[in-house]
């Protein structure tokens, strides 16, 4: 039986992999009337009083809605709401499992950027964070934008910002090994969606200077007609050499490959063309965008999937749950630039210059000190910019 | 300390009441490889093929939203939706406790019936049920109306339908003590809001044939034309001898008294105008209608309120856990008035007549026997009447 084959038996088995319990005993009538009435009236009335102590008294001190439309699952598209809930209660366990924070999956059964951004903010105040997750590209930009000016809650797109975060933490280390300098470097970024454009972004705000994106029409050149509005809008911060053509044009002597794409997409050649002790994220998934042994043939020196059965796996779970977490402790008002910076550093940090090497630039997902210290990096940055509320 | 000061301070300890936890362990690759990526893939691919497996492959199995919108809330009206919240929480709670329901509390901020109507149905395939709560009449009727038919799963609004099966199944065993017939007595009910009018239709769907509401006016007559949409269709059904008048001009001459309404409103010369063996509910929380002992003195015989520290606790939560437990067993496509006469009948059954007496017509709130033998019930119902699916 393979993985996916036995995924759907054990789905079957567990009957929704989230659960919502009682953190209260009720068992006698003491009990109820302490939970509910006629008590509780008291803690409602202290909140009508008092917006802020909605934090305290009930769940959203911890909580997180994970919310998708369904159109971008995993590698599957467009498959509707209902269908992207396993995926939405498998985030949910992770964030429970890493992080320590409740998250709830939610489904909206709509692609219309308005009425997403109206339903989200409308039930906005039941939670303490907002995760999107696995929404098409360019509307999960516009839905993330118009959401984060309503909400007084963080709102944080995880398929962008820590898909992003955990790139450049695997980055800052792979630079560690090849001894170049994150100013110095070109960096060739390949897909040019949500991921694509979040990471140029991110790496960028860490001190990048070249860089390219490409989408699978080739390299995004500033005047580009066919380009969307992100795009165009990524164009002319990026390829300040306004270089045009292929991908394979696009990585002739570059440093870095960040593949966010398609599998198979990048050929030994390629990988050949680019620069000596060249590094190489193929974190196209299932199958990469090149192979990491095909890689190494061709010259990487530091290789880097989004698979478990490589080394150097690239996964954001060492990133989101323990941004959520400083986020949730430090109530911050959104999870800014800053706090993003500093979880990278905070995830990079925790290989030490002993271990690191070309198999070893990140540390494992069970690493059981990456929640806490990337949430106390997190909640340090929302302090350090004014951004924390506690 | 009084109970809402210990509620108070037991709020700020317990930090939320509900907590969403993992039901899948994820402890290493190969059970992160099932519960997530890429295993995952293969639930979503089957869901995409058929919706219905969406009931099996996630926890929508088991999960009913309850969901205000903070305008109605207990007795301190419109508080605002996060301050409703330690209210849905404490509900969810129940639902947990008493029948093994999974229930997760939502606020909305709008008041307006078509935004929330909206909102609710975008997220709906989320939940296997939906749950109202603490909604203001008359725009909850209208909500629930809506919600009815554009959702694919059960709607229910508690303060109606789950007080209304409580109140009936408390008046049916309340009617063997004093041995007289449903279809010949005379009812009062006074409060005509979400709850009252409930209360009146499902008792006449249970066989009561004469029965007057009556609002802080008096009583609803039809062609009234002070009256809302609501009270002028109850009117038209009900009180079918135009009476006219006061509170206590409906009193004179009747067998029941149920009151969902205010403080004190009913005196003891009211009571004794009622006819001999009068049956008294007053439900009004905390302070009843009438006081029990004042009550009883003006010649009532059986007696309830809404307190636990009375005899005759009238209490939902005999009936809401076990509605949404038998609903979701057999994947009921709504919750009709067949099943919630089923309900009343089950939960009064559970009292034995070798039990039942003027201080005890209604099993206790912790009778562990009530949420499965209402589920059962209320199973057998939908599935007599056509409207379960498994």
């Amino acid at each position: 039986m393979n993985i996916r084959e036995e995924s759907l038996q054990k789905h079957y088995e567990w009957q929704g992999k989230i659960e919502v319990v009682s953190r209260v005993p009720i068992t006698d009538s003491k009990e109820l009337s302490l939970a509910y009435t006629p008590g509780v009236a008291e803690p409602c009335l202290e909140i009508q009083k008092d917006y802020d102590l909605s934090f305290k008294l009930t769940r959203r001190n911890n909580l997180v809605a994970v919310i998708t439309d369904g159109t971008a699952v995993l590698g599957l598209g467009d498959i509707g709401p209902e269908a992207g809930m396993p995926v939405m209660e498998g985030k949910c366990a992770l964030f429970k499992e890493f992080g320590d924070v409740d998250a709830f999956p939610l489904c909206i059964r709509s692609k219309d950027v308005d009425e997403i951004v109206r339903t989200i903010y409308l039930i906005s105040g039941s939670f303490g964070g907002i995760n999107l997750e696995d929404i098409a590209a360019p509307r999960c930009f516009e839905i993330e934008r118009k959401l984060k000016e309503l909400c007084d809650i963080p709102v944080f797109h995880d398929d962008q910002h820590g898909t992003a975060v955990i790139v450049a933490a695997a980055m800052l280390n792979a630079l560690k090994i090849v001894k170049k300098n994150i100013a110095d470097i070109k960096v060739v970024v390949n897909g040019a969606g949500s991921a694509g454009i979040a990471i140029a972004k991110h790496i960028m705000n860490m001190g990048v200077r070249h860089i390219v994106l490409c989408d699978s029409k080739g390299i995004l050149c500033e005047g580009d007609s066919r380009l969307n509005d992100e795009k165009a809008a990524m164009a002319a911060i990026t390829n300040r050499d306004h270089l045009t053509g292929s991908l394979a044009d696009a990585m002739k002597g570059t440093d870095v490959f960040i593949g966010v794409s398609a599998p198979n997409v990048v050929s030994e050649e390629m990988v050949q063309s680019m620069n000596r002790d060249a590094i190489v994220f193929a974190m196209s998934n299932p199958t990469p965008e090149i192979m990491p042994d095909l890689a190494q043939k061709a010259g990487a020196r530091v290789i880097g999937t989004g698979r478990s059965d490589f080394p150097n796996q690239i996964n954001n779970v060492l990133a989101f749950p323990g941004i959520f977490r400083g986020a949730l402790d430090c109530r911050a008002k959104e999870i800014n630039e800053e706090m993003k910076v500093a979880a990278s550093r905070a995830i990079a940090s925790l290989v030490d210059d002993s271990e690191l090497c070309e198999e070893y630039i990140l540390p494992k997902a069970f690493d059981k000190r990456v929640g806490k210290t990337v949430a106390e990096a997190v909640m340090a940055a929302a302090r350090a910019t004014g951004c924390a509320r506690q």
